[in-house]
């Protein structure tokens, strides 16, 4: 019996049958020509050679790339056409690859350059890109334990693993009772604990008063806090932004918190949720998390720490002071994408109540089974599903890139590479430092060093022309004039009302040449602007 | 100047610098072993090529494995050590895939098995799993336009390419002034919708409303829609899910939208958001979309369509039916990583006024930036920044995944395979109807087919032993009996109250072999289920 023969003879939900069969293959004029499936394991064979020979040729020539790319808005899409091809073109994957490499790649910013100090950066490895593929390649959808066993499990094994490597307290920990998962982003963290927070208060108080709930973070705390909070209903006018100051290194104050706190409560305001940071974003500040919790202490406030770059750093335990007084904490997440080598994405989360999360975000009453046979055997007595732990239903298997990673360069060789890109950033700062036209206005923290032209010994203003040049614009002209020889691509932040450039450094391919040729980029193109700023008023020299 | 001896002289943070300095490689005791650093081109190469062919291994082999493992809770965590190691093993990469083989891949459930018929599938091709794996070598984080410019403007033209080639209404796509994005979930894309239509009622409203919203749903709606109506701050009690019947088909009524819509209109509520669904989860109905627009039309109601699944049969212009009246939604979502090879995770969400995304999503005010010279050239006149879109900052390079996909099959070759996949439901929908012990209860749509043992003629119950047998029951054992085999992996779902086994037809790998082999182990497992149902009570038999 020939199935597809058999199936023209039905009637499809409005299919011709011969308009079926005709459209089968893929060049229906030819209908001999059958195309090789989609899914094929000896072409897979040799289309995944194509492919890693191309990702390994990008990583050999990445440093002939501008970092950023001199593109105008446009400039990719006017040169595709506006429908997908009906049929492909003959050995369609090469020809798609040589329009990465022509079309595609001029006009990426090269965020694997071993010269993209901007932002943080977004580690990658050998490893996390192809555990990506195998991830990939196997395509499963590991959403309850049921869905794929291997694949759950190994998720709980490989969260413990990590939150040991980083030294977090035990009860974090499956095995101090409580537990992590792999989700994509710091953001997703962020809301799916403010959700199981919200819906956990609002248990007790009832749901009318979501109105009532107050979040607090400081002015350093990344946006995605507020976007999450926002998202998940909470008042505009109950995210409590507390102000830093550059006398206490742009940390969130416990005494303002506490402050906070209590007005709330006074004005009959719930006390919700706290999002302390280790590593803020503009200048890696460590919010000191013991005070903050002491803080906190008996108002019923879910304490959230992120930690999405700086967590990495607690694998050495010389940073672990970072996260001290995180025994108190209700939550923690860091971003293995981002210094631990995992390739993008990666968030692990951890709480120390799993059941909070599954309260707000399970869907069913089964959703964490006790299994007595297991937990009698070792110890292992969860059956966790994933899904009941995060937004969405599907999930990709994350936990198979990561256990990689920690497989193939083991706890030390993660040090090792977090204290290299420290040693690198400490002789960038040194560097600055050595040049007086320079300051470091804060403190660097891991391996970002915040810079800046100094204000001017002759006065706090050059001017350029009739125009006044202040400090802040001066350092804004030099980002831009570094960013524009593609040599280097740094970004920049304000803080305390100051413009900072940023230098973070935390890509794999970053050695110490390249973050001495930064800084000459730098140190040039400070002459060009401060030339620019001073010689068309020579009059206005000291 | 060697700037790593030049940082050992600073002050690192408290590292010591001897410390320091012997961690700086993977084998402290052995400083002079040098380990291979993490990202390095040859050794990718090399690398790459195991992983490479290791996935090709795998689809060779895929077929040797029960499609669902035969494994209890603490499997695979009493196999693995409770740390990480503290030092890579020699060929760690090596070492690792041997254990994926030997202690993983036992125990996860093969999704592209093409015995899969569990669920929906998530296809996977060559390369859609090539396109992560590239997506992950380039490792770049496209939150932004100038963040990788390739990147988003990429994303706008493959969005509206699929959009066409799913025939979408021209309002959702960026060529008619909507827009479309890809995130990773249709959970993402219902949440992103509900928060942006949420908070463009609540600006008309005011924020202290939020507990007036209501959101309207049928009772055969993923329950992730639910979830992301609680996630957004929706109570729970203003979630409307509307009851379906087996008379309709299991969609949505127009007539029972329009009636909930008015009660609660006339209690002093406020409708917000109306979830239609084009192949329900359960048996892949369609809601009618033209008659529940109608239904809502006037009273303010964002109408959001989820075709996770059945979006994809939209490339056959014959099933171009399915979503006739779309031209009046707001919002629509499909999933390529369900059955347009995308493999995970890929979901497609478009919007008629991308401008309610940024508004409730978007963390700055110029994140649409209108670009007059580019506009003047070729009618791109958007810069888009897709951290606005979503609910998280980072996001990974997906647009590559899907462009290659589409590239590499064209809309024809997208079309035949959705078809062969219908057909083949077609051929087995006709083989359970040759059997007069099954029915199918509702009708096949698409490739997916709903079946069940039918009610014994001699009556509505059988007994096995004391016990009474229902035909629910019996349809459970059923479905236990053959995915205990290992040979064939369906699932179920309860709909108006019926027990129902679910085979959907969608993987890859599938042909129609496997179909015929599916159908005979069901019909063998159903004469084992029927036998001992009857066998132990035979004076009960008719």
């Amino acid at each position: 019996m020939d199935i597809l023969n058999h199936a023209d003879t039905t009637t499809a939900n409005g299919t011709s049958p011969a308009a079926a069969a005709a459209a089968a293959v893929v060049a229906p004029a030819t209908p001999s020509s059958l195309v090789t499936p989609p899914l094929d394991a000896d072409e897979f064979r040799r289309q995944g050679r194509l492919v890693v020979d191309f990702i390994a040729d990008y990583y050999t020539r990445i440093n002939e790339y501008p970092v950023r790319p001199a593109v105008a808005p446009g400039f990719l899409a006017r040169q595709l056409p506006e429908t997908a091809p009906a049929r492909p073109e003959r050995d369609a994957l090469a020809a798609a690859l040589r329009d990465v490499r022509d079309l595609i790649l001029p006009g990426v910013t090269h965020w694997q350059s071993p010269r993209h100090f901007a932002h943080f950066a977004a580690t990658a490895s050998n490893v996390g890109a192809l555990g990506e593929a195998l991830a990939a390649g196997l395509n499963i959808n590991p959403f309850t334990w049921a869905a794929s066993p291997a694949a759950t499990e190994l998720e709980v094994v490989v969260t413990d693993w990590l939150g040991k490597a980083l030294h977090l307290p035990e009860r974090l920990l499956f095995s101090g009772g409580g537990g992590g998962t792999l989700l994509g982003t710091s953001c997703e963290a962020m809301l799916c604990t403010i959700v199981a927070a919200r819906d956990r208060k609002l248990a007790e108080i009832g749901e009318e008063r979501i109105g009532d709930l107050v979040v607090y973070f400081s002015d350093q705390t990344h946006f995605s806090f507020q976007k999450a909070a926002r998202i998940a209903g909470i008042r505009r006018g109950n995210c409590r932004e507390i102000p830093t100051s550059r006398e206490s290194g742009f940390t969130l104050s416990p005494k303002a918190l506490r402050a906070a706190v209590r007005a709330d409560e006074a004005s009959g305001r719930v006390p919700l949720f706290l999002c302390a940071t280790v590593g803020t974003t503009p200048t890696a500040a460590i919010d000191p998390l013991r005070e903050l919790c002491a803080a906190v202490s008996g108002h019923g406030v879910w304490v959230h720490v992120d930690a999405a770059y700086a967590g990495a750093a607690c694998v050495c335990p010389e940073f672990r002071h970072a996260i001290a007084g995180a025994e108190a904490v209700d939550s923690f997440s860091t971003n293995p994408h981002k210094w631990l080598l995992a390739n993008m994405d990666c968030c692990a989360l951890w709480v120390t109540r799993p059941a909070a999360l599954v309260a707000a975000l399970g869907t069913d009453h089964d959703v964490i089974l006790k299994d007595p046979s297991a937990a009698a055997q070792d110890g292992h007595d969860v059956v966790v599903d994933y899904k009941d732990w995060q937004v969405a239903l599907s999930r990709r298997f994350r936990a198979l890139k990561l256990w990689l990673v920690l497989r193939c360069h083991g706890v030390e060789g993660l040090r090792g590479f977090v204290r290299a890109h420290v040693r690198m950033a400490a002789a960038f700062e040194a560097m600055v430092r050595a040049d007086t036209r320079f300051e470091v206005p804060v403190p660097r923290q891991f391996a970002l060093v915040c810079f800046r032209l100094r204000p001017a010994s002759a006065g706090e203003k050059r001017t350029r022309g009739g125009e006044v040049v202040e400090p802040n614009e001066l350092n804004r002209r030099l980002l831009e004039a570094v960013n524009a020889t593609g040599r280097a691509y740094i970004s920049s932040a304000v803080v305390g009302g100051v413009y900072v450039l940023r230098c973070a450094i935390g890509n794999s391919l970053t050695e110490e040449r390249h973050v001495r040729e930064a800084w000459s980029v730098v140190q040039e193109q400070a002459n060009v602007v401060l030339a620019a700023a001073t010689a068309t008023c020579p009059d206005e020299r000291a």
